[in-house]
This record gives C-alpha cells, structure tokens and sequence, in this order.
C-alpha cells in the first residue's frame, strides 16, 4: 500500500498548498454559486439574496464620467490616490463632520483591500483583533491571509445584535490585543450603533490603547430618521480611529472596485502607504468616476433610502410572519439576520437551491454560520440581502416559507 | 529624562503598528517621489526613468470599449473574473500555445495581486521562494506582506544579468523552498530567458518538486527577433507552473488594475479562488475593456516595438558612452541596469533631485538596491525606464552626464 502511494506520487507528482491556503474559508455568500448555477441550467429562476448586490442604478453623473473619460495612455495613479480624487472626497466626508485633509485618506482597491491593509499594518501576525459576532464573513478571510487572530463576541439576535457589553470586551483584552473592529450599519445584522455605543468603545479604545477600525461601507443607509455616528465623530480618539470605506454600496458601484482607508495617525497612514505603493495604484476610471459622484444629488439618496426602507419593511414582516421565523428590524444596511425553523442553515441553503423549487424558483440565502467565528453559533440563521424590488422579495418569501415547510431538516417551530 | 518620556507617552497616547508594517520595503520607484514633487515645485523639469509608465498610447479599441459601456447597474463581476473575459483572454494566451481552458484563468486586481494571491496560495509564512537578483522590488514587499522568505540569488552586469548557474540554485535549496520565481523578460533588468535556461529550471522544479512562478507582464516585448518562451510552453512542468499576467504593459493601460494568474493546477486554483473571493471581485470595467483589447490589430504591437527598440539603442548606445557607465543591451521589457561611476546610487539618485539642474531639468531613476535582496548589492546601479521618447531620451542622458560630472561622490572611472 505504502508502495503504491510512492508510486503514485512519482508518477503524478506536484507541490501542494499552503497551509494557509487550506484554511482560508471559502466565501459564505458565493460558495453555494455551483449549486445556483446548476438551478439556472436546470431552468429554475433564483431570487438572490445571499449578496449585497443592489439592483439601484449607479448614478447618472458616475456612469457619464466613465464615457467622457479623455485621456490616451491609461496610466498609474499616484499609490494613494490622485490628488484630484482625494480633494473632493475629503470634502464628502467633511460635510459629515470628520474634520479631515486629504492626507487622511489612502485610495484602496475596494473597502476589501482598505481592510486588508489597515490590518497588517496595525496588527503583526499572531496578535488580535475583537469583533462582535456576526461579522461581515471576509473578515475572516482577511484574517487568515494576515495571519491575525480574530476573538469574536457574541451579539444575540433577541437584542437586535446590539453591541455587547463592554465587560465582554473588556474580558477579552491581552497583551496580544491590538484593535477592535466593528461595522456600522452593521454587515450581516443591519444593526445601527448608537452614541452611547461608540462611546464606550471609545473609552475602551482609550484605556486599553487599542485601534478602532470602523467599517462604514453602508454610511449612507440608515432608516427611520436615525442619526449615523462614526468614531470620527468622538473627541479624543484622533490617533486610534481608522476608518473603511468603499463606493460599493453608496453608490451601487461594487465593480468599481474603489475603497479608501481614513485616518488621522501618520504613523499608520504611512505604513500603509507602503502596502499601498507595492501594488502601484488604485484603479484610474474608478477614481474619475467616483470624483464626479460626489456630487450627486441629494434626491439620489433620499429615494434609495425610500426604497430600500419600504424592502426592509416588506422582508421583516413577511419573516416574521411565517411560523417559526424571526426577524428583529434593523436600522440601517440593506440586510437582516433571520433565524430560521431548521437544523442548519448551510443544509437549508444547499439543499433549497438543489432539491426545492415552488412554481420553478427558489431564493439563494448566505447561511449565517460564516459570519461566525465561534463553531456552532448562529447555525439557524441565515443573512438576507434586500436587495430586489418589493414584488420579488414577496416571490422569494413565499419560496421560502414554501421551502421551510417542505425541508425534511425542519424543526418544531416556535 | 524617563519621566519626561513617560509623561510624553501619557499625554499622547497611541498604539503603535505592526512590526510587519516597519519591516515593509518602501517602493524604491516611488520613495523618491517626494524630492521630485519638490524640484517640479521649484520649476525644474523632470525625466522619469523611474517607473514603468508606458508614454505609449493605449489601444483605440480599449479606450472606446470605456466609452461605450451600456449598463446601469457597475455591478461585482465574478471573483474569478467575467466568463466572457475568460474565454476571450484564453484564446490570446491559446495562440501563444499554452493550452490552457478559461477555467485555467483567475483575473485578479492588477499583476501584483496576481502575485500576492500566488504566494500565498502556495507558500505559507516562514517558507521559502528562491529568486534570481535583481529582481522586481515589490516582490520584496509582497514577500514581507505574505511572511515569505525570499532566497535571491546574484545574478552579474557582467553576464548581461544571465540566469545563474543551476548549482547555485540546488544550493539554496532546503526543506523549507516551496518555489523559484522568474520575471521573464525581466524587469529590472531586461533579460529575456532562453529555453535552454527555461528548460534547466523545469527540470529542477521537477527534481525537487517545486512551484514555478513566471512573472509574463513584458511578454510582448522581446527584441532583435528573439523567441518568449514561457514555462507554459515545457512539457511535464503542467502541475508546477504558475503564470502572473497583467494588461498593464501590454496595452499600456497600468491604470486598469487587471491581470491574472494562470495555472493548471487544479489545487491551487481553488485555493487561489478563496483568496480571490474575499475580496469579491476584480474590476468590472477594466474586464470589458482589456476584453476588447485582445482584438488589437499586431500593427499596434509592431509600432510599439520598433518604438521601444529604437529607444532602447538610444539609451544603451546614450550609457555606454559616458565615461564610467557601463550598460547591457536587453533583450527584452522596458528597462535597463546600468553601473555608475558612482558611491552610492540611493544618495547619487536623490542628489539629482534635490541638488542638481541642467539647464532648468534633472532625471529620476530608480536606484537599484531596491531590487536586490542582499545588503550591498547593486550599491552603484540604477533602473532606467525607456518609456520616454528618443528626444527626451537624449535629454535626460546628457542631464545625467552632467549630473554625474557634478555629483559629490562620484568615484573613479573606469
């Protein structure tokens, strides 16, 4: 047997893997994608949830800067973004209060690499960062690609995921603690921190000497006349607040692939600099394009926010109204956390889109255990993007409720 | 004076980043930029030889493929790329023969994430990758960003910067090497590996069972009728390559951010895949444009490089008649090494900026220590960039005549 493993070996040889290569975890949100394709061949028409992928047009101004672009040679920005680009962003985030220059911000290839960035430079491998449980599931990924530790703590979907009590953070914190990161409007729960929130974190961050880094991808959705506060906004934590962004969601533009890290530490700023000039530049039309949406209207927002209210409204009551689910009602981000009547919601998911169809359709979730690092937690929930018109959230609600009945993993419901 | 400094600590508190971040290369292509703003401000003209920023114009086609993008929505593509660009590109790389499939193919955010996601895919922290030197400096940084260790080994101006022996490689080897990596044709120094050097990594990478990574970014810039051969085109080394790509040069289109990693290896494809899905997805509008791009007419390409040959024999022919300097002529890419009379190339290359001016202008050049990684190397080379036309060429050679006539710590000639 030993002999015949040899022999394989010498005739089929290749290096393997990293390890971390085999850790990493693969995408919570896309790695049913072979399952959904298969459906489509099949002929089934998926309602997708499971990606915060709107539907909202990209404003005029942005898509008409990309057609009037005039240059003739397609060239590098600077590695931090064109100067042109960083002026008016900083005016964006001024009007908000951030009370910034130019010079705090660095120009990303996506939120995702303004986090990946802020990580290695602020965290050395092995040490920590504390986040509140569920988190937006990549950070995981960058985590593992950083080779830093994440010490999740638990948010509960009776509380509405609100922050946890600082005590549990407070628990958490070793010499190997080095950031908290949250996300606000929280991505999977749609959870809005409040003041009083960020201010304990605040002086927590203060105490203990520890960065904040504040995700603030869904900025622009918040419902119900609700305030949006950023660390930015708290006196006295200049030095340990860094913020990520991106114009993914603002402004329906996730394939431009333009983020941008904020940050009052020129310590940092630099460091990250440095990632930054290693891979040469962010992208250049995206840049344009982004510089002429800031100065879209208003009335842009104002009826996205309209919209997407009215989806969430829809999505939660439905939620709640079929047996044995529930649904707290978040306020902000264009998501929700639902706990579901089954077993396992990576079973569930799979299984609805390969063995369940209703009227040939079936929905597409994000089973929320990604969102996790705790093993086991949140293994009932799934993440819900509400990202389709009112009708189609109904067809995918009734695909579900459908789906719920006839899953032989069910249980008994509430 | 402790107490000064704890008392300085406790009125400005800060965390301080990541050991990584200050062990992190600053880009030796771009750390200049700063004393170069500052001669511009004092309205001196500069030559960039520092960076390979193409003054080349990007394709019509590429550019019209911008203008005339129809959607509403800049949504995520796939991680892995647009199905409609993989096919596409696949059949540009099948007509160089290398006989791959579209699921061959993971587009990725510029050649340098090509890169990253490679390295980190294949080689986990600690482990190592033997490069021949000098080699692209980002490497340096990818390498610090990922915890790789690279292995360089010193390859001679005298030699033209040929592949060093094989011995020298065998002799690095341990059990931690996972890979060798080449940039073919090379940058920085303009090489071009014959297959007969190609072929004797194959069978190394073979006996020991290791990862080829082949960095093709000049691919289309080979010189004098000379052949590319890529490690695609090795029969028996399918498991082992890795092909990093990007359109940056090819189209001159740097700000696209759009390459790709190219392997058959089925493993670390996958693997690849995870990394690639974290940051969901590569560019959306760069896809469509390089799409169109590989549609360019081969006049475009025999344009360019008669163009670049001809700068080329300016440059070479402009170096080896100054007194002292000594120069190569490469086969292949846009740059030349080249050996100056000189102490040292970091202090003579910020002189020129900060100190010096021939008739109102001055040149950047990339000192060359930032492309080797053994301490002293290179001490008296520099990167030059032909990406200027001859008459500027010119220009920026008798700037730099004179500027070496002047400098301080010239050394003798030869």
């Amino acid at each position: 047997m030993l002999c015949l493993i040899l022999q394989q070996n010498s005739t089929n040889r290749m290096p393997s893997v990293s390890n971390k290569g085999l850790e990493m975890p693969p995408s919570p949100i896309r790695k049913l994608t072979p399952y959904a394709d298969k459906a489509k061949q099949e002929g089934k028409h998926i309602y997708h949830l499971n990606i915060g992928q709107p539907d909202i047009d990209t404003p005029q101004i942005m898509l008409d800067a990309i057609k009037n672009i005039d240059f003739k040679v397609w060239a590098y920005t600077p590695s931090e973004g064109t100067a042109s680009y960083r002026g008016k962003l900083s005016s964006y985030y001024n009007k908000l209060g951030y009370a910034i220059t130019p010079n705090d911000i660095l120009v990303t290839n996506g939120g995702s690499e303004a986090i990946t960035i802020a990580m290695q430079a602020c965290i050395n491998p092995g040490e920590e960062i504390i986040i509140p449980e569920p988190f937006y599931a990549n950070y995981n990924g960058f985590a593992c690609s950083a080779g830093i530790k994440i010490k999740p703590i638990l948010s509960y979907i009776a509380d509405g995921f609100a922050l946890p009590p600082i005590s549990e953070f407070e628990a958490l914190i070793t010499k190997n603690t080095k950031a908290i990161a949250i996300c606000n409007p929280n991505n999977p729960t749609g959870y809005l921190y409040s003041r009083q929130e960020l201010e304990a974190l605040r002086d927590l961050c203060l105490k203990y000497d520890l960065f904040l880094l504040s995700d603030e991808a869904y900025r622009e959705f918040c419902y119900d006349g609700r305030e949006f506060i950023s660390p930015m906004h708290l006196a006295g934590l200049e030095q340990h607040v860094i913020v990520l962004d991106t114009v993914s969601k603002r402004y329906s533009a996730c394939g431009a692939r333009l983020g941008c890290m904020i940050t009052k530490n020129k310590e940092v700023w630099r460091t990250a600099l440095k990632f930054a000039q290693a891979r040469l530049s962010p992208p250049a039309v995206a840049q344009i394009a982004a510089e002429a949406a800031i100065d879209t209207p208003q009335s842009y927002f104002d009826a996205v926010k309209a919209e997407y209210t009215a989806r969430r409204d829809v999505l939660v009551a439905g939620l709640n109204g079929i047996k044995g689910v529930y649904c707290p009602n978040p306020g902000g981000a264009f998501y929700v956390v639902a706990q579901l009547p089954i077993d396992d919601a990576d079973s569930f998911c799979q299984w609805i889109l390969e063995h369940f169809e209703y009227q040939n359709q079936t929905v597409m979730m994000a089973p929320a255990s990604g969102f996790y690092s705790t093993s086991n937690a949140g293994r009932n929930e799934v993440r819900l993007a509400y990202v389709l018109n009112a009708n189609d959230l109904n067809k995918a609600l009734l695909c579900l409720e459908k789906g719920l009945e006839a899953y032989p993993g069910r249980t008994a419901t509430a």
